[in-house]
């Protein structure tokens, strides 16, 4: 199993203090040992950092901690490996171009099963790079995407229903946490384990629980801001994150659950 | 117009010295400061580190002179920009799946005119994100491959004549120096500028233009290692770079020019 953590904000924001909690679970107070990852969408850019190391131990997890990079968008992810390799092109999030945007994917759980029984379209045209169920699972949920609205990003509405079904159906073969974005839209989805927490005026100091680490929020926000962190497991113990119920597809945007 | 840097090998190898001299010409020794990025193949799995800032400000490219990733096949570049804003997402290399493999892109040059009438296939799956030239004539590139080859990666004596006949129509637009890896087969194609080296037993001490720094590789290889590095201009002033002959198109592997 692995472990996600997400952010969503209205006003673009550094990571730097859920990442520090984050990326302890990556070998200090978890085992979430074999790789990680992390994607800051900035406008329509995307960047992604990750290595194969443990996110304790990693250069390029220090230098995501120190540079404050500001993104609306962000996704990462701690690794332990159930299937595919400790490599590279196992470390989660993946990312693709659909409909001239980047789309980036992260996923805790495990698919067991024929998910390439699921390829039924002739035209099929994302593939996997590495072995992981993971990153089949984000094909096809790209392919299914792609079949229903060829040409362009269809509104929330008319997409949500596809991803929901694409969900489901994936869903059937084991755990299946995930986030997912596009710089635009960001989805959510529980099977097991995923909690998030919206921060907005007043705001208030938050305490982690994987270091003894706290941030008065309220020294570093303006009044209109407003941010969504979405974690497999709540990463501050003075703070009420709500925990997202099993089968649910959440949408988030702005830094508010729509 | 911008500048390239490209490295083949045949044992994983860092690029730091390489890099520590091109990085500089971007706002030190050259005035390519409008971003930059480099990709790095392990197995594979690929890692692109950018920034739209410059290459000699960029926290980012400090990680990169300093973590010393091995690699087999590695993508630099450095930007001036003339087509899109200084922005993430017009960072280069760019990089799209094909076949199962990630594919990674660099362009050096500017190409004017209308790209999109190239667009003849109904199918077209590789859409640009950003709004450069360079990422266009990329994702043509791909498209033009994919329509020839639908199913998966055929061998280089096929490969080579389809992708030399889109260089040759891309390269009626105007400038168009590239790199191009799937991290397997590497690409360099010349339009004006264009050098490279292969270093190889018995190795000796190179000297960097942009910086009065100096390694031995002899003390650093071993006899069987063989480096090719590919570069817009000439990166060390005591060795014999070979000037690649506008509208070639070399394929390297394994360090050596095939």
């Amino acid at each position: 199993m692995c472990q996600l953590l997400g952010m969503n904000c209205n006003v673009p924001t550094d990571i730097c203090f859920s990442f520090e909690g984050f990326s302890a679970r990556g070998g200090r107070t978890d085992d979430h040992a074999d790789g990680w990852g992390i994607a800051f969408f900035e406008g329509r850019g995307c960047r992604t950092f990750m290595d194969q190391k443990s996110s304790t131990t990693s250069p390029v997890a220090d230098l995501v901690k120190r540079y404050p990079i500001k993104s609306t968008h962000v996704i990462a992810h701690i690794r332990k490996a159930t299937q595919g390799a400790i490599a590279l092109e196992n470390c989660h999030p993946f990312q693709r171009e659909l409909w001239g945007r980047y789309w980036v994917f992260a996923h805790n759980g495990n698919l067991e099963g024929d998910l390439q029984a699921l390829r039924t379209y002739p035209t099929d045209r994302y593939q996997p790079v590495g072995q992981t169920d993971s990153e089949q699972a984000f094909c096809l949920i790209l392919e299914k995407l792609r079949h229903h609205f060829p040409d362009r990003k269809p509104a929330l509405g008319d997409l949500y229903p596809v991803l929901q079904d694409i969900t489901a159906t994936l869903a059937t073969f084991g755990t299946f946490n995930y986030l997912f974005s596009d710089g635009d839209s960001f989805f959510a989805h529980c099977s097991t384990n995923l909690h998030y927490i919206v921060r907005q005026a007043p705001f208030a100091a938050a305490h982690l629980v994987d270091e003894d680490l706290t941030v008065d929020f309220s020294e570093l926000t303006t009044p209109s801001d407003r941010v969504a962190v979405i974690a497999t497991l709540p990463l501050t113990d003075n703070e009420a994150w709500t925990k997202i119920q099993p089968g649910e597809l959440l949408a988030f945007r702005d830094g508010v659950l729509i």
